[in-house]
């Protein structure tokens, strides 16, 4: 299996609903409403997009994708690269997708001159932990995770 | 004492890295360096900054600050308002500055359609963890907050 790794085309926005809905239910958290599908897309591929798409692909088949935006560390004064979603069909994992996924992100990160990358993970999901914790990264254990719905 | 909220000017660059080396050292953490604090100033006025500055004012002094920018979450399709930074100095502590400058930034989000706004913060800053509980927002205590350094 040879996993390539490109750019979301506006013709890939099946393939990219699919794969949030598959994370989603992975993640046992709500997918997107058939609305926000929509806005997705149109955010997706917009003049100015909020964020950014890298799909994996084994041949024709999209099999994995990754959602990213550029924050910002006020102490470093660089640009982080965040990784919002990051996701791989079950069939595909263990196979080094994930891991050529994460390093087409760093060399990205490292290409707008990043001094981080930063992301959250669910804590029962220990498949992906211990990836992560491989790869290099750590866990920012003393800092806690807040939200607020508006 | 009559707190006043406005984003910040070029000419407020000392007040600003002032005011983000009192957080540094509140936050027990290594403030910007030298070339670092001159990059933040460079990006916060350049055309396209990377984030934007609230400042709170007594009067005429500076007494604390927010940076924001705004991330994008794929499940709902919409942008969030990522608090990266909020400062309020000691003195003014306990007088409302920090609900007045959070009242200003829930506003904003919500005038750009934000769905949520999302921060981190310390697990020993009591006195911060029980201001963000009692405005209403909510630790996210099943997601762990990874970081690779690059």
């Amino acid at each position: 299996m040879k996993i390539k790794i490109r750019k979301a085309k506006k013709s890939d926005s099946k393939n990219i609903i699919r794969l949030i809905i598959e994370l989603a239910q992975f993640e046992k958290l709500k997918p997107p409403s058939l609305p926000a599908q929509k806005n997705l897309i149109k955010d997706a591929f917009s003049k100015k997009p909020p964020f950014h798409i890298f799909l994996a692909f084994d041949g024709e088949k999209a099999v994995g994708y990754a959602f990213y935006f550029y924050t910002y560390s006020t102490f470093l004064a660089k640009a982080t690269l965040y990784l919002e979603d990051i996701y791989i069909n079950e069939k595909y994992r263990g196979c080094g997708a994930g891991k050529i996924l994460m390093a087409k992100l760093m060399s990205t990160a490292k290409k707008k001159r990043c001094g981080r990358m930063e992301w959250i993970v669910l804590d029962w999901n220990t498949n992906a932990i211990n990836f992560y914790n491989r790869l290099g990264a750590e866990e920012m254990k003393e800092w806690k995770f807040y939200r607020m719905i508006l």
